[in-house]
């Protein structure tokens, strides 16, 4: 993180945080851009190497700052790794200040509507919603470069729209369609609770929020874009022994599982991180554990019509900072994969 | 177990692998059995306790023996804990030699013609099939009363036959279900390969034998003796990172979540081996371990009109040793519940 | 926990904690004994199924009260699974009002002047010190026997106890020992901090409290009660991604393994709960998970005249619940070993 | 991994194995150093995506081969990541034919009079060992620039003798220093055994190899290159439930634990692979996940005089493949930290 007067000036605000922790180590690595300040309220004075140890010796004399919309003074982007409902309250500051934003959080992604039922609260800038690009770059590159806002998509979201937005975009199906979710507990944050003690989730399997997760919507939005009729969705995460990793297993009714392969081979030829796997092999979350792929595989089951398209990837990575740090590259006119690991840690 | 005159003499034929350790450790407490053979032919000579060591104290003496029909003279009932396609061979000359047979295997589940689809050979002695009671209970108590052969189901059919068969009844629903099932990798069993290596499975989600698991015509069939039509079923196991646990996550479509658990209530009310939870409350797989109970749990996604019904179990005791206990009470006329504890080892 | 005439009345205060589930768990399994009362001040109100689900079938109707002295009215013997320092407070007023009392705390483990030093407060009840015993069976059977309070061993105190204390009685070392102890999160306690985070916890293996863990005077203490002279412990323990399970490993300098095996064989034969095993054997937390026994090994480095001895043991059960629940059963002449198992739940 | 004319060409020997896949991984971000040949006895012919399925994108094209001496001729330095006894076979015949090498195995690290006793082998090429380097930088650097033949250390022994070898050098301590070790269990290699299940590994916790730990005399003779007189090491590592880390507790008695901080200051100031954290902070195997650090705390026990020196590594990197690429990287006076992180994947 040597300054250079060409580095893309970085802010990250929620830097304590675990995508904000993965933030900074991707960040570190970046070619350009330079981290010039780490927001965190609550830990505000603290040395970013006491909360993150592992950024021991790339972080040594960073501290956590208290960071307002002033920080748009002293940086050409702002990642907002926010509990959902407060990135839309300093986020137009930020770009009113001339600051392009990147949105980890969920308050870009939906309609204003949508925020009471799914969110629990009223958008704050439902202005800035129709401005605001979601940021899956393999969807919708072409509406990322040269915008200000990206809303940088949920995890479970960046899988599920990845393995069904070209089977909608083909018409290959209609109707409701199954998605059972399965994610280890870095998705649930950093902040210690009953739910993420080792001694409830080792050896622990269960379901949450059954039908009314927020991203339900999320994905609706991205396959009705796509070109879906009528599509719903019925999502249901679980929560399994595991600390990285999202893997989404969906159902497409009445379909044909070739054509699906088919669709999804061609939308994904080229991309370097969304990465189709030979028939018969099926995404395993753990051969993509730090990278930034997203791996999707399609298995038949032919005698009830259904067509089994699975996803795997790092909720850390692709799921989260990994895909922010895409977008970042994408708004400058960068190589898309810079600092973006394309092999995982594994074993 | 101390020997008596009135005890039932038990004889446990694959007593090397994980079913049969189970049986082991739960019979070693049951007050009127007893066993007096164990089985392994491949460990044939050699001490419980090297193969078992957390059975100390319980099998001081006992060894493994290479065990035929012969064992029949020394036993009122055998539990086979054999691979796939043993027991239809061993199993009719124990029962003719005057044995009861209780089959942990998948030999006595289907009808004769599923057999070189669902799990690769033709079987040995389609006569007995007729003959066998499928031993779920909750479902099929009065069959099993008096019964000679009992086909154990397996883990991925109970915990889906227990949260569906109530609803089959009751009319609830038709068309396809998705039952989409998490499991830990004890179900696959001691022998080690590269599948159920530590670092492989730790941190790794992943689906497996999509659309062609050997369960699938299990569940359909007790679905269809409950009364459903046309009823399929797609379903697709995954292993994550647990020891025991199952969670089957289904998903009926166009039905009436409350009336679903109305159905489950009435179905298990006084049944100590399957609980359904309050509303609002979901199964949790580690709950459940150690214990002989699934537990389920009912949801309901309103907007696209769909129940999601959820059943836990540990399988290798609801989903194995701990339901062949239970038949082989039934068998007995004893007390169903000896020696089957209803409180699981938590955390 | 039907009630009998005959059946001892136990009240469990801080029962809403690891260690206090447990003691729920194995007393409802109890023949001669019947939990009247389970106190848990932050939690008087709530259902104990609440914050036990696996309990459920055992506790149907039990709900937590915040208890006071009164009890003593009510119950034959409290179990104290109270905070170190909260014991010494409430255990005197119960002891004066008729009941027996079972600490599972710290606080009548070491005289009164290792307080201040060891857990950081000084005694509020030092003239009951001398009137407890310590509650190690298999060394201090007789003393337990008839007495009215029983301080209940720490989980890695026990281990290192069993382990070395057949070794100071021989006389087979002196000088310093090394206890190296390695553990599961669940001796930490039920409550979330970021210490027991999943997340921080998987793949995690760290020492902790170098030097000045509370557990290393109390095993000096039972060495030197057991004969040792002039013997230290430099005692570090290690969390690991487990639940269950504690293990030490006791570095005897300048002796002989042989004898020291000897030594252990010798003292331990016949005990249920102590159980040394064959030579070139060695522990493994796992095969001890869920049962109340404790297993040794003895391994020699020659080259260095060292004697390694291994102990394994659940840190629920033998080093706190089961444990206490055998001193229970000690203290109202019961069989030792009722409600306790000697298999472990495996894999 | 594009070639370049002026890149080293590298071979793999051995790299279907864990080491061997993450000295792909690592290679793979080398700026100037490529992979020409990768092989592997057993999967000849295989690709190298089926058994490293997270390197795809990375090896598209690659085959393992089955490599003799011969590809001596096709790569300026060999990493042989072959079982113990097999380097010492074919490395001196690559070394005649021209090619560096780095052996990852045990086959160089000790005098010939050892292998009988610590491996069970004669060695094949004694006279080779004299010419063998240590390939510890942070202790040895000079000795390995301009060598041809590297003996990569073990993991246990990186971490040991990075802990101990400045405290040996300062001469504050002698006599017998215990050595506690834990690790997971990815050091155990790919090959599936009853040992590294997943369900016998899961919340299991035990010593093995007490005593007899091959990495023993090479710590040993470290200390005593370093300056020690007349030390030896007790020596016991413990598998416990993770995949990567290693973490050693040393016991220096008699000591003085500031003095031993001091020496460790001092002795790794400005390395970037050898992290002394600051007092009062204890390593965690976690935080290194990834990274090629060592991470080294100290803590004292002042009242028995015992330093407690505690080293964390990655065993697949700093305890394997990292370093050997760091020795490769002293080799050929390229920078030494090319291609190698400092920072883990965290959490």
């Amino acid at each position: 993180m040597t300054a250079s007067s060409s580095s893309i000036r970085v802010a990250v605000l929620g830097a304590s945080g675990y995508s904000g922790g993965e933030l900074l180590r991707l960040l570190s690595a970046h070619p350009a851009a330079e981290v010039v300040a780490v927001g965190a309220g609550e830990r505000a004075g603290a040395a970013v190497r006491e909360v993150h140890p592992h950024l021991e010796g790339v972080v040594e004399d960073m501290t956590f700052e208290e960071l307002g919309p002033g920080v748009a003074g002293r940086c050409d982007v702002a990642f907002l790794a926010l509990p959902h409902g407060t990135s839309s309250h300093i986020g137009p500051d930020l770009l009113e200040a001339g600051a392009r934003v990147i949105d980890l959080a969920g308050d870009f992604r939906l309609p204003a509507e949508d925020y009471p039922n799914w969110y629990g609260f009223d958008h704050a800038a439902p202005a800035w919603l129709d401005k605001a690009v979601y940021g899956l770059p393999e969807l919708f590159r072409d509406q990322i470069r040269g915008s200000a806002l990206v809303a940088n998509p949920g995890c479970f979201a960046t899988a599920a729209a990845l393995a069904l937005a070209p089977l909608a975009r083909a018409a290959l199906f209609e109707g409701n369609v199954v998605v059972d979710a399965k994610t280890g507990v870095s998705g649930a944050g950093a902040r210690p609770t009953a739910t993420v003690h080792y001694a409830h989730t080792e050896g622990s399997i269960r379901p949450y929020r059954v039908g009314t997760h927020q991203h339900t919507p999320e994905i609706e939005r991205v396959l009705a874009r796509a070109g879906a009729k009528d599509t719903t969705v019925t999502f249901v995460p679980h929560l399994v022994p595991a600390v990285r990793g999202v893997l989404v297993t969906c159902y497409v009714p009445r379909t044909d599982a070739a054509a699906c392969a088919r669709a999804l081979d061609e939308a994904y030829a080229g991309e370097p991180f969304a990465r189709v796997l030979p028939e018969g092999t099926m995404p395993d979350s753990k051969h993509v554990q730090g990278s930034n792929v997203c791996e999707i595989g399609v298995g038949g089951d032919e005698r009830t019509g259904t067509a089994v398209v699975v996803a795997a990837l790092d909720n850390l990575v692709k799921g989260a900072a990994g895909q922010a740090i895409q977008n970042m590259n994408i708004l400058f006119d960068l190589d898309e994969g810079l600092a973006l690991p394309t092999t995982g840690l594994y074993p």
